[in-house]
């Protein structure tokens, strides 16, 4: 039987990247690729909004996107790789209370030259049309809704397709030699003894044993390094074997509504935040339900990622909830954006977050043998460049990986025995 | 429908500790403890080797066991109640390099003034029938064995009997005026919004929710504080409702051998160690099989906690396996106990560890008025009374619980968000 250099589990946008920057840096070695559906990026990543910010106070957040971000726009503009990256920006709208809790970490954030802009109320109301004063509307008081004090403008943050990016990197990872079977469904990890003696039963607890390939319903493929990219369904796997990832699956919604009225499309076409003419990526006060433009298509993208008591759970196929919309995201988006006034969505999708419950970061260890890559817990795409370097860096048994742009990186601050990251301050 | 003002779920040995302390410090709460079994510890608590240590380089894993010790050694010597408890003390058995690298750990402890007794391997070979040196035996050389270099003994360490302990703290919640519901089993926690508006769908996302009781197969029970102490049964019902605890279940095996023939009552009975005049709980050197007397039915317990690639795994009834003795344990046993040659289990049981993967200590925290205690990852008798007086302080709110013997400990040390633990670098 043919042995790999590397299996990769996972085609979705962290596994490719993954695939690609070992290939890259390993002309010679035998790479293989591997995943349930039959196309690229058609699970988590397919489902996923698809928006970056360069603007996080984890230093570690902060480079693994800024990083992967310059290389998208590398691919786009100076190699013409359409990856329909715009940088329409992140505009969080704050709450009194919001603010002041924010203010610190902004004011260090400015002292690293991050760059971010004030608004003020009155500005955004006038500017968007945003109802920014909430006092008394009952039903916003009853569902603890609070005024809009500020707003936050990033401007180094966008959309891009997830599917570009993904497409990129399966054509390049194949030009270059890399194998992809699609339709191959992971069953198990294979663990042999180190060193067989070919008595049944082995690997007995007394031997040394490790990873040494997959099981899948096409049969075993033995690899000298598996690498497992498979996002929410990896625990599922690595508990087989008695691995901890501290990954976990939760459901995220993603609601589609045109902007059909000339309410809503001055809404999505607002001027004055980007050059593209349109609404920023817009996060309203706590509860913050998200706003993504998507100008192209005259529609704005409409979610929220719940917490409690949203429960870890693992499905092939989640499904959107309808009144996960009609009362939830509708009845807050209304009472700031009355323009979305009788709008329902005409599609929407789910998928599933790879949550790190550690501390939202980035896994990247290896464990006899078995590479464990993901955890990226909803922003994958804008880290999916940087997560592949880090991880090919592990592969190559190298200390620094060099991200995109010349920064290093320390491999070993995502692993999780020397794991070194500070906690996120700027969740959204 | 009645409110209790605490439930707790699990009657094994940590949530009838704290069920106890809880009552005892609130004599005039509704406290209710539910078990899906028909009487007390009869899920993991029955399974366990019912062995104590008070010696652990992690400063918190040491005053959970010594004061949970000195608690249980309190009632049965100036109390009276009988909970077979033995000082047999610890004899770990080292390697060379196992010993290099546990000497400079040693020498902290004793600078704690931790008491400990070092052994040779003559000495130990001579007590015991040992077979320190297993040069020139191939096979012990194919399976990685190492010689005996050292031995350890901790002397402040033994045997108990856990159903003892649970009567104990059964018994008195009772008498305190506590309830017991056995066979009650937990579908779900059940979560409801702070202040309902009375509309279908609630919680809502933007309303603030909280645990309000328990869903079970005998119908719904509220609780101002719903506690948690089931066991590897835990992250199941906390998935459900989306919080990590950072426990996982894992299997244990534990082989029971009789001492039938002169050699093996002679080793079950060996002088010198201790004043019951038997073995002591034994750990041999890598891969650490555990040999616990019992001296009382005239019996080893062997057992062997295997690791990788033991899987996460939470079952009802988990079996002990034939194989597991019959090529692992057994293999290992006799190449350093030749007395054990030929001999099989009569009888066999089988667990699940409840692991704390974090650190392998406790975890006790509180979120939404749901309060989660466990992941005693197989330390849970030894460190019992300590855990149950820590829950008990969080329940009443305060930030340090006293311990047996007067000493303080901080409750959020255990937390998730403020945790503050060592690494245990003395683990078995």
């Amino acid at each position: 039987m043919t042995e790999y250099d590397a299996v990769i589990v996972g085609a979705g946008v962290i596994g490719l990247s993954t695939a690609y920057h070992i290939k890259r840096q390993n002309l010679n070695a035998k790479v293989l690729v591997v995943d349930k559906l039959n196309a690229a990026g058609q699970g988590s990543t397919a489902k996923s909004m698809s928006a970056f910010r360069c603007l996080f106070s984890s230093p570690i957040n902060y480079v693994l996107s800024d990083s992967s971000v310059d290389f998208y726009s590398h691919l786009q503009t100076e190699l013409g790789v359409d990856l329909k990256l715009l940088f329409v920006g992140y505009l969080w709208l704050l709450g009194e209370n919001e603010f002041a809790e924010m203010a610190p970490i902004l004011k260090d954030l400015a002292a690293r030259s991050l760059k971010y802009q004030e608004y003020e109320a009155e500005e955004l109301a006038k500017q968007l049309g945003l109802t920014t004063c909430l006092h008394g509307d009952e039903e916003a008081e009853l569902m603890g809704l609070k005024d809009v004090y500020k707003g936050i403008f990033i401007p180094k943050a966008g959309i891009v397709d997830a599917d570009c990016i993904v497409k990129f990197y399966e054509k390049e990872f194949l030009r270059l030699g890399g194998e992809i079977h699609y339709g191959v469904k992971v069953e198990d990890l294979v663990v042999e003894a180190c060193q067989p003696l070919g008595i049944t039963g082995e690997p007995f607890f007394w031997q040394e044993s490790r990873v040494s390939g997959i099981k899948t319903n096409c049969g075993i493929v033995r690899a000298k390094k598996t690498v497992l990219a498979a996002g929410a369904w990896m625990p599922q796997l690595l508990d087989n074997v008695g691995i901890e990832c501290f990954i976990k699956p939760k459901k995220r919604q993603v609601f589609a509504v045109e902007a059909k009225n000339p309410l809503l499309r001055r809404l999505l076409f607002t001027r004055g935040f980007n050059s593209v003419g349109c609404i920023p990526f817009t996060i309203l006060p706590k509860p913050r339900v998200l706003i993504r433009p998507f100008p192209t298509e005259g529609v704005f993208w409409l979610s929220y990622a719940d917490d409690f008591p949203r429960a870890f759970k693992l499905e092939d196929d989640p499904q959107p909830e309808k009144n996960f919309y009609q009362y939830g995201i509708y009845q807050v988006l209304v009472k700031y954006f009355p323009q979305f006034r009788d709008c329902r969505p005409y599609s929407a999708f789910a998928g599933l977050y790879e949550i790190n419950t550690l501390d939202g970061h980035p896994v990247i260890f290896e464990e006899r043998d078995l590479i464990v890559v993901g955890g990226a817990s909803g922003s994958g795409i804008m880290k999916a460049d940087a997560i592949g370097r880090i991880a090919a860096a592990l592969y190559n048994g190298e200390e620094y990986a060099l991200l995109y742009g010349g920064r290093k990186f320390k491999v070993s601050d995502l692993s999780i025995k020397e794991r070194h990251v500070e906690p996120e301050k700027l969740q959204i």
